[in-house]
Order: structure tokens, then C-alpha cells, then sequence
């Protein structure tokens, strides 16, 4: 489907995706939460940063105000939803689809959770049969609601050679349509609209990336370091949801220095001590890879460095999507289980 | 404080006490669910009430929309909040209390946890100091939280005799005041102001009770049924907001047929059960005690009944308070572990 005859990535096609999925999806709620924007507006203790790259520096002092996105709200859990209806939308219009056969052979993809849901919900929503390859390590909990909106489940390893093996059987097999997890223009445009939605309500426009930096998930920054995208990672970070390698069109975006500042990573214990603060303080649920962005606001301290560098005598407005809230109770439980 | 010059327990009385604790809490949000309502609207299988006292019956068909009180997201994580506020403001506006050294000598209060927070955070922003007797099983999240507010914490037994043996010794050694943590007209109202934002917010007016039957934590149910107040409780259900058992003031106005409708029970397997599903679909986090009315509502087959009988051609709109968020994320991992 990456195709010539995708939308072109510039903020025209945002909006106009956004007018195309406005039936089908949530307008989230942002939430801001005092406890957390003055975590962050507080210089981290000297020792704290020992044992750390940081150490014998002067700890950063930024000023935040967070406002968060709560895509764990949005349809299937998560901002997934977006980019799943937004494909199926173009794909539903583009010409000779419907003649042509498309709708009978179908769609199909693979995702080790949130856009499986997305593409299950989003194909049956819009009556084409969908075919989703999933890791057999996924969630049961993910797997249970992928099938429940209606999808046809087949199980994968792990790896993404291993899962589009699966999916090159599947088109084979049925001549089904791929809609790729993130690596396409329309699943991007279709995302996008979350940062659209924030923007309207209220946030800025200069922006960061984050990712685990636990067994090579750091692949973006390392890419960035490197001047060349990494296209293999294999990463059992907690943030289940990041465990996979930036893909080509994304990476477009990403080494754009005008596009995106900077990205930055964080440790597996900083994922958890700040999923800890939104679940106990925000009481909103979230899953591992939903707190990366709001762990390096807290926690990195080249970005809170950067922020105070940049942010003049105004505090920063630091908008933070929650991208999803599909967690694993007995998962969550294991992370947080008595020592 | 029990004393003749409390408010009368009128809506009267509740209208001021929303007046006047309005300034220092959050006007709560309420939520609804379109998963949970259409479960609650669709009949069990009647295989499912085997094995329970509904076995055989033919199974309960009501049609329920839920509103969701989120007093999770009220100051210090629930309800308690406006109890305590009003009881304190109360106490400072009333004769002699400032010039006759009421201030300097404080409050106390006993309190497995929600209340203890709330008398800490009511008494800080008041300027008046607090002493607060915690069960020393009380979970450490609870306990650092209560002081942090600024409270002093003292510890004892978990029974409601252990509590207020050491709450008469603090008394005795301080002449604080007492702030019941139920059992008193100005906590009693403070609560009841939840109820009248609810109502504002759109839903009805007649009340049921809910509360685990947990190794006889039923005990206002029980107490209805022998027409006499069961002054005495053990239970160490999962809902540890729970466990004592209602008061005098309270049983003044739940055994009045006319005020509350009737008071169901469910089993903790029921109770876990919605945990997950409020902390899976609404993705928000509340503790075991909030979703003890929702449970009933699922699961208990004679309100489910009463509603069905009662409900003619209209669904019902029934508002649930989720009457806090304030979870131990070890507990919860234990609830939750994998088998």
C-alpha cells in the first residue's frame, strides 16, 4: 500500500484525515495534573544523578506544565484507532478497490497489540474481512479483544521477519490488502490527528521523540547518531508497544532536524517509577509505553536541560500523548509485585 | 463532636455543606460506559447462576445506563475529601472553639486510609494540627500519604476497639477533637454533597446500599433483616474500605425504608471481577471499595430483579459512585497474579 498514490505528509493531509475519521473515533480529553507538573519543574537531588551520565552535573531546572493527551480513552484503548480507520477509509475510496474485488479478499497486518484491535475494530466497523498476525507472546487479554471485534487471528514469533512471514502467507493465500502497523503516509496521517486535537487544545508546536533505551530499543536515537536508520531491533523492553524498529516513513519524519528536535530515551526503571505516578496520582490507566514521553520530561536530563535552555522566563506547555491503556492487569501485577 | 448542635440530616443541610466546603475540592467528573451498560442489560446465562442462590431462577433482564460518580479524582484520591472538610469547617466556625484553644489542641481520627488522608489534607490547609490513628496493616502508600499532608500518624490494631482505645489515649494526652471517620452528621453531610453534584449532573433519586458479604462484612444487610444495627465486624474483605461496620448516624437514615431502598451484597470473586473491568474498559483506577455498587448492579440477581420490575418502558439511569482511587499497586499485582 505504500504506493505513489498516498497523501503526501504535510499538515493538509492531517486535516483532512482528521475530517475523514471524526465519525469513527473519540475526541480524547486532556488532563493536566499539578502534582506531576511540579515534579517535573523540580531540580532533581545532585545524588540522584550519581551512577548516571549525568553525574557532577548541575541538575537541570525546567519549568513544565504537562498536558496530557489521554489516548487510553480512544476507541480500542488507544491513538491506534486513528491510523487504522483513517487507511481503511482511503483504501475503501480509492479507485477500483470496490470493483476490483478488494473488499471480498480483504485486509490484513501485524501488531503485537493496540493496532491489531485497531484494524479488527476498524474493519468490521467498515464490513471487510480482516486478517491479523499476531506475536504468540501477545497478552491473551489483547489477543481475546483483537478476535472480539471480529478479526481472524493467526499467531507469529516475535520477530518482524518472523511476523511478515505470516502475513506474505496470508496474502498468498486470500489476496488480502496490507495495512502495516505504522510504516505507511495513511497510518501516519491517521495518527497524526491526535497531535492535530492537541495542538487545537492548546499545546505548542515544537517536537520531541522518546523510546526505551533497554536492549537497543533506542534504535531512533542511535539511527539519528549513526545518520542511518536502524532496521532491526530485538528488545523485550517493559513498553511492550516500542519494541520494534522506526520504520522507513516514519524515519523520514524523525531525521528531519526541523520536523522533530531531538529524541531521547530512558531506562526500564524509569518507565515503571513513572507509570507508578500516573496510575497512583492520576488514577488514570495507562500501559508501559504510554509513560515514555512524560519519563524523560522527569527524568532525562539532556532534554530537561534543553527545556531550560529554550524555555526563556515562560514555562514550557509540554503536551505528552498517553497513547494507549491496554495493560495486562497480571503483567501490571508482576512489575509491581512485593520485593 | 456527636453533639445537639450538629445540622439536621436534611438536603437542606447538604446544600450548605456544599457551599461551604465548594472552595477546597474538585467538582468530580462524571463518566459513562457504553461496555458496562450494555453488560448490565444483557441477562446472565442461566448456567452462570449455578451454584448461587439465584440457581434455577430464570435470570433478571434490566435495562441499566450507568453514571459514574469519579470521586477517584477528588482531593487526596476519594470521597472523603468532603467529609472531613465540612466536619473541620464545621468545628472552626463553631462558639468558643478558637478562643477556647480548640485550634492548638487539634483533631484525631482512626482510619484504615481514605479518611486519614482527608482529616491530614483538611487540617494542613486549616492550620490545624492532626493526629491520626492508622490499623498498622494499613498499606504503606496509605500511610505515607496521610503524612505528607502533615499529619501525625499513630498506629494500632485493625478493630474498631483497638482503633479508639489509642484515639482516647490521644485525646486524653492532647484534647484534640475527635473527627469520626463516618459516625457523625457533618461527615455524614460532607459525603452526601457527592450525591448532590450526581444528581445535578443527571441521574435519580432512589438510593440502594452495596457492600461485600466477605466474612460477614454484610452486616447492614444482615442488620435490616434482624431490625436491629450489628455494632461489631471482622471481615478482611478485598474491599478494605469496607470493613467496619456502619454506624449509629448512618443506620439512622439507611434503615429508613423511605430514604434507602434496600442493600445488596456480593461475593469478592464479583468485586475482582469489575475491578478489572473498570481498570480494563474505563481504563481509570479505583480501588476495591469503589466498585462494590457496580458489582451489584452486574451481578446480584435480586436488584437486577427490582430493577427490571420497576423500570417499565424506560432504562434506568443509575449513578454509581467510584468513591476512590487510592490502590496499592502491590496489592493489586497480588489480586491480579497469574495462576
Amino acid at each position: 500500500m505504500a504506493d505513489p498514490t498516498s497523501l503526501p505528509l504535510t499538515r493538509a493531509s492531517v486535516l483532512s484525515a482528521h475530517t475523514l475519521i471524526t465519525p469513527f473515533i473519540h475526541r480524547t480529553p486532556v488532563l493536566t495534573s499539578t502534582y506531576l507538573s511540579q515534579l517535573a519543574s523540580t531540580p532533581r537531588a545532585a545524588a540522584e544523578l550519581e551512577g548516571t551520565p549525568w553525574a557532577g552535573q548541575t541538575p537541570a531546572n525546567p519549568k513544565i506544565r504537562f498536558w496530557f493527551k489521554c489516548e487510553n480513552f480512544q476507541k480500542v484503548g488507544a491513538f491506534k484507532a486513528r491510523g487504522a480507520f483513517h487507511a481503511l477509509l482511503r483504501l475503501v475510496e480509492s479507485e477500483g478497490w470496490e470493483e476490483g474485488g478488494g473488499r471480498e479478499r480483504g485486509v490484513v497486518t501485524h501488531s503485537s497489540g493496540n493496532h491489531a484491535q485497531a484494524v479488527s475494530l476498524a474493519s468490521a466497523t467498515l464490513k471487510i474481512p480482516s486478517h491479523i498476525v499476531m506475536p504468540r507472546i501477545s497478552t491473551p487479554a489483547k489477543i481475546a479483544a483483537t478476535q472480539s471485534y471480529g478479526a481472524r487471528v493467526l499467531f507469529s514469533g516475535s520477530t518482524a521477519p518472523e511476523r511478515e512471514a505470516v502475513v506474505a502467507e496470508v496474502i498468498t493465500e486470500t489476496g488480502a490488502t496490507l495495512i502495516p502497523p505504522y510504516d505507511h503516509p495513511h497510518v501516519m496521517l491517521g495518527q497524526g490527528t491526535a497531535g492535530l486535537e492537541l495542538q487545537e487544545q492548546g499545546t505548542g508546536i515544537v517536537v520531541f521523540g522518546a523510546e526505551p533505551e533497554f536492549e537497543g530499543a533506542d534504535d531512533c536515537k542511535r539511527g539519528l547518531a549513526a545518520g542511518k536508520r536502524i532496521e532491526a531491533v530485538k528488545s523485550l523492553t517493559v513498553a511492550d508497544g516500542l519494541r520494534t524498529p522506526v520504520g522507513a516513513w516514519p524515519w523520514k519524519v524523525i531525521s528531519d532536524k526541523k520536523l522533530v528536535r531531538g529524541v531521547y530515551s530512558v531506562t526500564e526503571e524509569q518507565i515503571k517509577a513513572t507509570l507508578r505516578l500516573v496510575l497512583e496520582r492520576m488514577k488514570v490507566v495507562v500501559e508501559p509505553s504510554s509513560v515514555v514521553g512524560l519519563a524523560v520530561a522527569l527524568w532525562n536530563e539532556d532534554f530537561r536541560s534543553v527545556v531550560e535552555a529554550e524555555q526563556g522566563r515562560e514555562e514550557w506547555d509540554l503536551g505528552v500523548v498517553f497513547t494507549g491503556g491496554n495493560v495486562n492487569l497480571e503483567g501490571l501485577g508482576k512489575l509491581f509485585e512485593a520485593k
